[in-house]
């Protein structure tokens, strides 16, 4: 495109570009699917030194669209719509914004070609309704699609940018990272790197955090900005220098010494999930894991399974509900359930075991308790739930509470147990612990 | 609350009643949590005729609050908003509200004194600046806060309402459906009941499920208006009359012959996930159920598991992601691996079949496949799943393919294995099947 022919966004500041996204759908409004977009561009924006000022959902029809698009138009630098490009009557988006903007739609025989190309791929035949999402507006760039038909749509018009990407989020999220960020990059509307450097911690708390690192923050007065954000035991510190008095490779040195102070308790810089820390350990030490669950029922798993090549070092997992089952799969001697029940730390360390052994893992981590509605048997509150780690140089439980919904309890557990393993194999790394042996005798 | 001093909302038809959500907070734009209350509240009132005109999620800066409600204020009948009610000094959103309105904040001892017995039951001791949250406006019903301290607020003002809402959402959700919904109906600015019947169905595509219901459709003509919803290998078909000529028990009944017409295809009236359903049927014929899944890593447990009191069906699960787990869990031979691979429709069985034996349930579902990035041993694709069901009258396995990203693999084989398990209780329940009975010269 010929950006003499129409204004470029004026430069100022990233972080006084004003950025709206709308997004468009009933579906939304009606809480039929969740606002994935908001959470998704938001965080990408976030990392770029950008903020959304505003964030709006509206319906698919034609007249709030084109009031609602008015309005932000003029509010904004930037306007960042999802939804509404597809091929049913539904899809207005394209049509009611080229209608604002006073847009001859043009069909692009490129696009076209692209939606033919996809179709034969797929051994399937193009309905004529699909052509619509070959218009786009005379003066704008198309945004390839590589997993959809309906290609995005790039506008630089009265000083604005206008970006209008489809709805299915598998199609949205590449084509954002791949494409409009490095765009608005290009034209300075944010920044070409991270704004920020992040310190992930786990199993410290928020105010604990800051006291530990406040020595550090003293030395940089306003050099830098700090913020924190807590989430179900995880806390993120994220530093950064709005007023660009620190280079971000100055950042991130303050950030290695935060990092030096913090120990065991930061778990990475960056985003990285702590199953994705904890599995980065077992792979470097070539050691593999097994879970055993009940209150977690399933999701401790999961956390692992979710990562690709979860094979290489997550041997398995067992959710239990019963004690037959714990028995059966887990070798658990029924007179232990007896005694002490299936929500003590005997249990749990029984259960770690019973995993580690059955399923030939050299860690495994065990989490019983109670994450429903009732209280359990002996005394028990909800919430209560057992956290029990094996690994070759030995294994313990921990009782931990959480207050709460079930999910938040679900999400505090997975999350207490992830990090106790991974400050085990952190221990291991450093040569710290020494493996149990068995003697011969013994055996 | 005296409503003579000051107008309440004029009467007009439910779906002409123009709701606008107002969503606060910093981390929702910065994408670090998910706008979770546009999906709960747009529900809410989805079931109740109402479809939210718009949701604005916006920072928590005082002069950004005032502007967007304002605006909100103006356009809407009824305005909700969620957020920067707590007790720190981003919570902003009671100060800046009340300017707008021109109302006072008034100190109310009641609150202040739920505060000190909620802080008390939990052996703390309440910090001052929680005093702030025992403001209200000073024309205004405070809406109690059974899970936290800060209590929402019911403004009537203007011939509009104003309903304040914390932000976490087990403070919100029970306040919503318990106190706003009630009130709401009771001004007739929703309806008091269900708007529509919804038969929820699995296992038939949205194009399907509409032609085999066509028929009966036809006879009600205009009465009746169909909106149908697909998510995940399940569809939606909500029936409901906004014209009024049909009550909802005349929907219900329409609602009744289409499900006598879908026979298996129904899964329930309403809005019952899969796995409660056929957990239900479980219960009822006193059956018990375990898992064996690779491909949807703990999720198929984790779908058992989220409702109360699984253990009274659900024996347990295994998750497996080697042969080894398979052999050594699940008691499957290793030639068989070996001739077959995991991935396979021979392993699938005795997976199931394995879970079954050895978690002593009656029935088991097994997933194994691929849901990684990269294709599978053998040249099966992403997205091949074979699914296996063990029942006390036989066992079998399907082969599926998914396309699409991990996640939406993984929840179609959740689904896809949850619906073929009903499919097979409700034959079991009607008879319609044999268990196989073992002779003892087999045994």
């Amino acid at each position: 495109m010929d950006s003499s022919t129409h204004a470029t966004p004026p430069r100022k500041p990233v972080n006084q570009v004003r950025y709206e996204l709308l997004t468009l759908g009933d579906e939304l409004l009606l809480g039929l699917t969740a606002n994935g977009h908001l959470t998704f561009i938001g965080q990408q924006l976030g990392r770029r030194g950008v903020q959304l000022d505003r964030n709006v959902t509206i319906t698919d029809e034609a007249g709030a669209i084109a009031r609602q698009f008015r309005e932000s138009w003029a509010r904004a630098d930037v306007v960042i719509t999802t939804g509404g490009l597809g091929p049913t009557c539904d899809d207005r988006t394209r049509d009611v914004l080229a209608e604002v903007l006073g847009q001859k739609l043009v069909f692009d025989p490129a696009i076209e070609q692209a939606m033919l190309d996809r179709f034969a791929a797929f051994g399937r035949k193009m309905t004529p309704n699909n052509l619509k999402q070959a218009y786009r507006f005379e003066r704008a760039e198309v945004i390839p699609n590589a997993n959809g038909t309906a290609p995005g749509l790039w506008v630089e018009q009265d000083g604005r940018v206008l970006c209008m990407l489809p709805g299915p989020p598998n199609e949205l999220q590449p084509m954002f990272v791949n494409q409009i960020l490095p765009r608005l990059a290009q034209l300075g509307l944010l920044l070409d790197r991270e704004a920020y450097v992040q310190i992930r911690t786990a199993g410290i708390g928020e105010s604990g955090l800051e006291t530990k690192l406040q020595p550090i923050f003293d030395q940089h007065g306003d050099a830098l900005s700090i913020a924190f954000c807590a989430h179900q035991g995880m806390v993120d510190c994220r530093l950064s220098s709005p007023s660009g008095k620190y280079s971000l490779s100055q950042i991130d040195e303050v950030a290695r010494d935060c990092g030096r102070l913090l120990g065991e308790d930061l778990t990475c810089y960056g985003h990285d999930s702590l199953a994705k820390v904890a599995s980065d350990l077992l792979r470097a030490q070539e050691k593999r894991l097994a879970v055993a669950e009940t209150a977690t029922g399933g999701l401790l798993a999961n956390a692992f399974t979710e990562l690709g090549g979860a094979c290489k070092f997550f041997a398995g997992g067992v959710v239990c509900c019963s004690n037959d089952a714990r028995m059966q799969l887990l070798d658990i001697p029924e007179c232990l359930l007896l005694q002490h029940g299936a929500v003590s730390a005997e249990c749990a360390v029984a259960m770690a075991t019973g995993a580690a052994e059955t399923l030939g893992a050299d860690y495994a981590i065990a989490v019983t308790g109670f994450g429903g509605e009732t209280t359990g048997p002996g005394g028990n509150p909800i919430g209560t739930i057992y956290i029990a780690l094996h690994a070759p140089h030995g294994v313990w439980s921990k009782k931990l509470s959480y207050p709460g919904p079930r999910p938040t309890i679900k999400t505090r557990a997975v999350n207490a147990a992830l990090d106790w393993l991974r400050r085990e194999l952190l221990r291991a790394a450093s040569g710290a612990v020494t493996p149990i042996r068995r003697t011969g005798a013994m055996q």
